[in-house]
């Protein structure tokens, strides 16, 4: 018989952490800290097989599920020795989602679960306080009323509010025992009167009530855009996890908290927490009460008044940091953990890898290796590649004029600057339309989660360092400041107030999420300084990385940056980008505009020094590296005088009428660019040009050579070529200027000649390709285009749409679409290799720098991944891991 | 040891007709010829084989041939009892090139070779005619100097001329021996003069010479471009003919003459050829002297006064028309013959295929097949599939209006009109710009086949039906008028006269090669009448053919049109060209310029009603065969207003502000249209115009259905699938309408849902997508453009170098590359079947006219080709071919 429940408690569990894809991972690890002693509520998990069931069947469970949860039911009831639905000693449940991997606050949770207008009673005789329970219960209807009813969660806060009016107080817990029991009354009135049926008294249909919520929520539009963000497949499905109820709030003795065994913002190995004497979890995690550090160091250090715990529950603080221990020796990383203490008692409610920034990623995976927790393979493959990135952007400049304005908490670090915008839906428009923009929210929910993704950063004014917007921005890499409790916030009149000052939206702001400062204005930013746990952890990847890293580079600047990130070379230096320099362009338009070879000519002389001199510079700076270049590719118009002024300029340069530039450019006019006479067209019918640039690549390479006494490492890299003939073609006109070039200088270069391979004929042609071709680079944008018929500056109009419908799992311009796009470049590389054996491939488009990317072209047997500069420490990582996953 | 020469002649031969690729055309058909008993004057072949080993090892011959050779030559001498270079009896041979397929005039030819200052007088003595003998030498010097020795053709041409002005005369044939004489010594030391080396004397040298400039001819640039033309591989290579000489020009009793063993313009069974007594065989082909014709009939039909050969010569005639049927019954196919008369004896020097116009060619095969001659398979396989596309082109109208201005022979048949060009570079030059152009010529030679092939039609003011202007005009399927000798045709002023009238470069003109008419302006044309023999023709080719024929088309015209032409369906219906409909495209453009989908929903409530009455016509006439439709494909953009007028049309009839018209119309711009917003992807953005269009399709259906009491056999056909949820999105906009029409209209209609293949990730996704889709249509237009990254619209500027440097052997939007896109349709064909077995695969893209990849998609295993109505034909023989070919 299939087993769909999982029981876990009294020191034993059915199941393991191992086991998370059955079990989800909060499923999972209750059943481990079991497994390894630590007191958690008992409890059972319903496997993620049953919501595959019941999507497959119509919503409907397998047969058995009912009497296997009976059972588990049953156990929970003998290990705390409390009757589910039982008038004098009721058990309690929590029925919490749980998937494979952690999804914040995008399942809904129902806690108190078994209380009736029955039960309460045996809860407040139990606990000897009526408030409580009523207080219990009255929570209860609120959150089963919306989560699994679907009563609107304002009704149950009209209802409240009103109340407190009524009786004259402002705050909940001013509220007694009798309110409460009258607010009951009038939450299940008004499910009634929403429904039309009855709030359900019986706890066994409330379990199973919410047992169905939790799979519906599986699918609810939130869980759907949080997914897509984060490519989690929809039919992983989630568990449910039912568990024993234990309560922070039944008095001063009672806390709850959540805690990193780490420091989760700098890696600090020092314990990290929050907590709140008397209650509930939730409280601690929406931000609504501000929450006290758990540890004396963290009081001090944050300059808080209110006392830590290590101070006020000293007993139950040392277990706890037992626990921590534990937690880190066992699961070998830094841990998030929940916890509720009841009475004096603790209880674990959940572990799971904790979230952290890259540089405190670093820190732990560097310090744990040290400590002797994990091996150097381990701590690189701890680190998510993309996550890199936070490190490498730009911070504030510490000498830049700064109008701070209000302060918060350094809730996720780096600096972000925008215009306000005050919902996620603008938010998402404005980036839509290009512009940068800062979220700025009372507190954010699941609800925000595309505004935030969408945001340069997030700003809210209330929460703490475990909130909603702290946790996602800082899984997203997004700068946050939360809790900045001075801005006073006007949804209505989109403006928020900071004492005598108003900020409107649209008016731009700085946050800086590393100490909380939220600016006026935009302000100067810095290049990041790199920790030496990066480079720890960057050197050890690069021992385990057989792919080669380069950049896509052209200027020195860029150059030097790839240097510094550690990029083993150059694989795509496009030379049209040296084109538009200042005085260059007029000559490169003159040529444009030439009618005849002699004109082209006449032009190219004149571009053939500033094109050396660039090419000098650049192999200055990549001694002893390899340098592939590229020549021209875009279609001439891109290069056209744009305005009279322009027009005329050239005009007067080429010796011609305005007329006759302006005609020569509208000739040049092309319905689809993309695919018009650009690339290896262009040296096919104008082969001056291809000419003129082998030529100064020579002589630049023969002039650095001498000077460096290093041979230059050339590739030269002819684009978009179809058929082997036009590279023969080209690689002939090529060849003729190294002849010219090297009776000219006595000395001939050294070069090797390819081809960038982005039409899919290429690919399929590779074959013949490779008889010519001494590498291959594989221009995946280009090739992703062609092989989607999508153009990627045309695709806004419809790609988020193709996000959003599932069509595309992640958009093909970011992430190589490894079906498609990934067989051509396989059949490529295969077909190129039969003929040439050591053909050197690699790939030079945007996807080099993305992780899943640079795992399929290790796959694929490339040598290289060719990125931007920034993105070169990410390709480092991500190769290094694709290599562990092969080994 | 390696046979790399084979001897003919004396009633036997080494060779035989089917050893063509090894002996060329010309040298099989002379073995052959020798074979049947025909008199052949004695010669041998050099091989192809000895072409490619020439090409293949730097120029040099196999060591064995000198000896070959001189076997080969010493058994001529002794079947004519002659000897090569002898004194007295001085053995002559022609030296002529001969590829595997007919390349008219495009390789030189020698004759009269072993002539020197000695053997001169021996010719002299046996021939008994002084002049004879020197103007034999004097032709052999200019020849061999020009087509040898590379000496300019004029140098010759200027002595002649010189010579004759000194002695007061106009024509060569008022020179005398001693004339002639002179003229040798001045040819000799011109020779000398520009080469500063003596002509050969030695016959062996001059041989060898020959032997080498027809093997270096083959890859002269006109051979080359006629190569390209005709799609004939380079490596083929050509045979050399060394054949003794026999003489048309030694008296009243000599003759040359070619002919056809049916007439090849009408291909009626009459014989139908032109001699010349007293001539060599170059002077009928040339043109230059107006040859007489054949038969009485002959010359009765065309009114011409001079005496045919039947009346001259009966007995020769007779011995020529005992040929003429001999020929017809061993080839099974109609002959272009040349002869020679020598003193009173025929000789064969030439047999080949006729080439014929389509129409001939038709009525040959039928007449074959009634008279035995052949069975119906060969007579389908003997007609070119694209040759019909001369019979399905608009003839004149005869009602309209003609300014008839001169006549000329009819030379090749159909219509032309266009500007008039004077020059070959100057017509493709026109052609490329998008301009109809005639060309006309005085007569036209091998360097003008680029510019006949960019001509509407040809028209040159001398030469005859066998002229090199109507045989290569024929070939081509250009109309053609030839020798219209009324014509003053001036190079230099770009003008041409008649009369007093002038037409000058640039000026329309119609030609009629069906009658010869020469008209100013353009005429009125109407559509061809096809005959019988085509009727009859094509139902064999259908008895034959395994593969559907549809046809695209949307107006009724259309269909009607490829219905007459035997279309099994339509197989590409575009909905968006019944967009543009006058009233139409107002709601159209309403419903682009909509804000949001409640305005687009209002807009196309309009369009729906017309598009369901376009659909109702469209199955009215397709009563029966499947009908495949294909959702709105092209970016909106391509329907927005343009100007003043219709923006403001536009802005009415939707009730917004002209601004917000152009604002809306300056958002759906894109760069890169083709790989935009397109296809299905605005059907997932705007589900409501699927929905429109799905409903008015199943509504149609329906009624159509009612109507006719067929069913009616719709496929929809969704545009730019890249992935299978696509397709699963829009099946199920679909089928929805379908529910909802069926229950509207109590009867639920009968459909597909399959989808264009027109991306390369579709043919590699094929296998997914085909759980979807129950057919594909490979749409190769677009398959093309993102195989190859190139845009037919701007592949203009680019193609034809890309033609002539050899890089495409033909435009790959005109014939499927099947290396390339074809491998992907194949991938796409069996990744499809693999899943569903019974998928039903079509193309519809250009190429499904085309008939090298109709027999592609033939081999390739798909249903059907779809193409437009005018190439239904040339699809249904292809077809059939096809399947010949494979049985």
């Amino acid at each position: 018989m299939a087993k769909w429940v999982y029981g876990f408690g009294g020191g034993s569990a059915e199941g393991e952490a191992d086991m998370r894809n059955l079990l989800g991972g909060k499923g999972a690890n209750l059943a481990e800290m079991c497994n390894i002693g630590l007191p958690v509520p008992p409890g059972f998990s319903i496997t993620t097989e049953v919501c595959t069931h019941y999507y497959d069947n119509d919503q409907k469970y397998p047969d058995t599920l009912k009497s296997q949860v009976e059972t588990a039911l049953a156990d929970i009831e003998a290990t705390v020795g409390m009757v589910f639905g039982d008038v004098d000693n009721p058990l309690l449940v929590s029925v919490r989602s749980g998937a494979r991997v952690s999804m914040p606050g995008m399942m809904d949770t129902v806690l108190n679960l078994g209380l009736n207008d029955v039960t309460v009673a045996g809860l407040a005789a139990k606990s000897g306080d009526m408030r409580f329970a009523y207080d219990s219960y009255r929570r209860f209807i609120q959150m089963y009323g919306n989560v699994v009813l679907g009563v609107e969660h304002y009704y149950f806060e009209d209802l409240l509010e009103n109340h407190k009016e009524d009786r004259g107080v402002t705050l909940d817990t001013e509220l007694d025992a009798d309110d409460l029991k009258q607010l009951v009354i009038a939450f299940k009135e008004k499910v009634e009167e929403e429904l039309g049926s009855p709030f359900p008294e019986d706890p066994h249909e409330q379990l199973w009530g919410a047992i169905g919520a939790v799979f519906r929520s599986w699918r609810i539009p939130r869980a759907a855009t949080y997914r897509s963000l984060n490519n989690i497949p929809e039919e992983w499905g989630t568990a449910v996890n039912v568990q024993a109820m234990v309560f922070g709030n039944m008095g001063d003795d009672c806390a709850t908290g959540v805690a990193f065994t780490r420091d989760p913002s700098t890696g600090e190995n020092a314990f990290y927490g929050e907590y709140l004497i008397n209650a509930q979890g939730e409280d601690v995690v929406a931000g609504i009460r501000t929450p006290q550090h758990l540890t004396v160091y963290g009081k001090e250090r944050n300059n808080s008044k209110a006392p830590s715990m290590e101070m006020v529950m000293p007993d139950i603080f040392a277990q706890l940091n037992d626990v921590r221990h534990k937690l880190e020796v066992h699961y070998r990383d830094m841990q998030d953990i929940e916890f509720t203490v009841q009475q004096g008692k603790l209880w674990m409610l959940q572990t799971r890898a904790g979230k952290r920034t890259t540089a405190a990623g670093l820190k732990i995976a560097v310090d744990m290796v040290e400590e002797g927790l994990i091996d150097k393979a381990t701590a690189v493959g701890m680190i998510e590649p993309a996550s890199l990135d936070q490190l490498l952007h730009p911070t504030l400049d510490p000498g830049a004029n700064r109008n701070v304005i209000a302060r918060g908490l350094p809730a996720s670090p780096g600096a972000a600057c925008g215009a306000v915008v005050f919902s996620a839906d603008e938010a998402e428009k404005r980036a839509g339309q290009g512009d940068a923009v800062v979220l700025v929210r009372m507190e954010t929910s699941p609800e925000d989660i595309h505004g935030m993704h969408a945001a340069k950063g997030v700003l809210t004014a209330r929460g703490g360092m475990t909130s909603h917007a702290a946790v996602v921005a800082r899984g997203m890499g997004r700068p946050c400041v939360a809790g900045a409790g001075e801005l006073r916030i006007d949804y209505q009149e989109a403006a928020m107030y900071v004492r005598d000052l108003t900020v409107k939206s649209g008016d731009i702001i700085t946050i800086d999420g590393s100490n909380g400062e939220i600016m006026l204005g935009e302000v100067a930013t810095i290049e990041p300084e790199l920790s030496s746990d990066f480079s720890v952890l960057m050197a050890w990847a690069d021992e385990f990385r057989t792919l080669g890293v380069r950049t896509n580079a052209e200027t020195a600047e860029e150059v030097r940056t790839a240097l510094r990130f550690g990029a083993d070379g150059i694989g795509l230096s496009r030379t049209e980008h040296m084109f538009f320099d200042g005085e260059r362009i007029v000559a490169v338009r003159e040529m444009i505009v030439a009618s005849d070879e002699a004109g082209r000519r006449a032009a190219l002389e004149k571009i053939l020094p500033m094109q050396r001199d660039d090419f000098i510079e650049l192999f200055r700076l990549m001694t002893g590296l390899p340098v592939t270049v590229r020549l021209l590719d875009p279609p001439l118009h891109e290069f056209l005088p744009k305005g009279d002024a322009e027009i005329a300029e050239v005009a007067k340069a080429a010796g011609v009428s305005i007329e006759e530039v302006r005609q020569r450019a509208s000739r040049l006019e092309e319905s689809n660019p993309m695919l018009g006479h650009r690339g290896c067209r262009l040296a096919i019918t104008y082969p001056e040009i291809c000419e003129m640039q082998a030529r100064a690549l020579f002589e630049a390479a023969i002039t650095v050579t001498k000077e460096t006494g290093t041979p230059v490492d050339l590739e030269v890299m002819v684009p978009l070529i179809v058929t082997k003939r036009e590279l023969d073609i080209l690689k002939a006109v090529i060849d003729e200027a190294a002849d010219a070039v090297g009776s000219e200088q006595g000395v001939r270069p050294h070069y090797t000649v390819g081809t960038m391979i982005e039409l899919p004929r290429a690919c399929l042609m590779a074959g013949e390709i490779a008889e010519t071709a001494e590498f291959f680079s594989f221009g995946t944008n280009d090739l992703t285009q062609t092989t989607f018929g999508v153009s990627r500056d045309d695709a806004a109009t419809f790609m988020a749409h193709y996000e959003k419908s599932g069509i595309f799992e992640i958009d093909p311009f970011i992430s190589l679409d490894q079906d498609g796009v990934g067989e051509l470049v396989k059949i490529g590389a295969e077909r190129g290799r039969a003929v040439r054996s050591k053909l050197k491939l690699g790939i030079c488009g945007e996807h080099g720098g993305d992780p899943s990317s640079v795992a399929f072209c290790h796959r694929a047997g490339l040598n290289y991944v060719s990125c931007s500069p920034f993105r070169v420490p990410i390709a480092r990582l991500a190769a290094a891991q694709a290599a562990l996953a092969d080994s």
